[in-house]
């Protein structure tokens, strides 16, 4: 099961640290202790909407940004295993697989 | 400001609107109580990433387009006020307005 704290928490922690921020400087901005941001981050806990949008705030990234995000994030997670391309498919029935051709790609016809 | 729940609330209630359901019965698939998830929907409580998941599943609409549909809500309330067309504005001013043209609609230097 996918579970949004957990695309949340990676979200927001690849956001600070494209930033090259610290957990402390962040938590410090956001007005949140470094124990419950860091929590945040590893999606062991659930960050309320308020303390969510302090922490987007001391980010500057817009929670809209966030959520876009973690909604892509999620959608890929969701994928049926069977519709993924293995990283072992060559680059060109790859590309076929990934696009709207999917279904008639002779690959899969063959192999059906 | 933005808060996630009430958006995430409002999103899941219009889902379970469309379908016709009631709260019983979601709640019932969804294996919460009905004041949970009445509350959820009315952004009162926060829910759980696994019952948000749970409730996601009984609604039958998967949790990416969720948060999809709520990122672009929330992305809609972080627009400036200044930035938003009124409604009393006749349509082709509210065209120029939304679109890329907008800092240079006559309308706008005008008024500055």
């Amino acid at each position: 099961m996918v579970l949004l704290r957990q695309e949340i928490g990676d979200v927001l922690r690849h956001a600070r640290r494209r930033q090259g921020r610290t957990l402390r400087e962040v938590s410090s901005v956001a007005r949140v202790s470094l124990g419950y941001l860091s929590e945040v981050e590893r999606g062991q806990k659930e960050a309320s909407s308020e303390l969510l949008a302090s922490i987007c705030g001391a980010l500057e990234v817009p929670l809209s940004r966030v959520l876009h995000e973690v909604s892509q994030r999620v959608a890929a997670a969701e994928t049926p295993v069977g519709m993924r391309v293995p990283d072992t498919v060559p680059d060109d029935l790859a590309s076929a697989l990934e696009g709207d051709v999917a279904l008639s790609a002779p690959g899969l016809v063959s192999a059906a």
